[in-house]
């Protein structure tokens, strides 16, 4: 199975001043691909810390995935740090400045918008339906915006370039039990389906203690057979619980 | 300024099936602080990821905050990794053993309960008002539960260990303009504050493209100055703003 890895460039990211969205859109996406998300990093908008980033991530994993800071601004500079991250250098790519004039029109077209034609020296453009500035690869690496709406609307494009794995398959169940009440029925069921994983989460609802228990896998009658054993255990203990998605 | 790294903890996180909430709360509090946030991690549930995460970052930030995994299920394993990033064992807590016997009831308590009193060795325990188990500190390492609403109610005792910093001022301005129109004198604006950071940030809200432009730093006075300088300038293009919060 191939992995991936996600590098989120921004400042408003770690001021909590925006709440990160690109790595669930990406997430899921990529789960849908059978392409296995195994790291996440959000670093500011520095140039050591992004080339560091891309070198590490591009060494470790099959593909990255970088958003945000590819815009026209003084602040956007993540063309430059990947350029630096693979020893190349920035070029302006005549079919995107072909794209950014066409949708600006030739009288609006300026050197802020010419900027976004800017990308490393020979990599590929990523379409960009929205507002025509491209994203682009560069080898295993790919290079998105920040735009929650722009990112979405490029993943197309993106996911067709990634080869085809195993979707995970996944079901989950939702009861009204604190995890503590069935941690140890629930390790023994993990024990006897070690093909899937299970996960326990806890949540507070209502100020209610909840837990959604989480079957995960390649395969789906295995999946499907370690929840069983989970709904089984639920119903002797007397629980209520819903499945999602319904059998 | 002291720095801070989190790492969160969580195959549901990179699977997409959750949405993280953490690293905003997180964010947020450190930045009232006056501590700075320059990076976040997010791995998935495997020993050697999260050992490699917490020996990455404590080695690299002044204070590093763990989410995730120290839940009474099998798939909680961040005690146990933070343990051999230390070289430390895995002890049981008899404060902690006292407040889970408490909040449970002394009938009520279980082998999977007790396993939440299970700490680092030496470790430091973190008062949670919600369901008594307790996150810990390490040296410089925090460890924290997963669910939103608990690591919240923890985070009073986290921030109250950290030393106060100057907190970061910070002014925002949102204006129906694209970056691109903007990006020139903003750059200009840039270079004359140079101890304010100001980011660009678009997005898109009913299908129209607008920007926010933020202004941050430690000196509250010249972050009004490059407000000024920004609002001067949007004023001289004839553009509709507003400020946050207002002057």
């Amino acid at each position: 199975m191939k992995t991936a890895a996600i590098l989120i460039i921004g400042n408003e990211i770690l001021s909590g001043r925006t709440r990160d969205a690109n790595l669930q859109l990406l997430a899921k996406a990529l789960g849908d691909r059978g392409v296995r998300l195994l790291e996440t990093r959000v670093v500011a908008d520095r140039f050591e810390a992004i080339v560091a980033g891309v070198n590490a991530l591009r060494a470790s994993y099959d593909f990255v995935f970088t958003t945000g800071g590819i815009g026209p601004t003084h602040d956007d500079i993540t063309t430059e740090c990947v350029a630096a991250a693979f020893g190349r250098r920035v070029a302006e790519d005549p079919e995107a400045v072909r794209r950014l004039v066409e949708h600006y029109g030739p009288e609006a077209i300026n050197e802020a918008r010419l900027r976004m034609a800017q990308v490393v020296a020979g990599a590929t453009l990523i379409d960009n339906p929205v507002s025509a500035a491209p994203g682009f690869r560069v080898e295993n690496v790919f290079v998105l915006p920040g735009v929650p709406r722009i990112l979405e609307a490029m993943l197309e494009d993106v996911i067709s370039q990634l080869p085809r794995g195993a979707p995970i398959a996944s079901l989950s169940v939702t009861v009204w039990l604190r995890e503590s009440e069935i941690a140890s029925p629930l390790s023994a069921i993990q024990d006897a389906h070690p093909t899937v994983d299970i996960g326990s989460y806890p949540f507070v609802r209502d100020d209610r203690l909840g837990t959604s228990l989480v079957t995960r896998g390649t395969a789906p009658a295995a999946v499907a057979a370690a929840m069983r054993a989970i709904t089984d255990m639920l119903s002797a203990a007397g629980a209520e619980f819903t499945v999602e998605p319904p059998a």
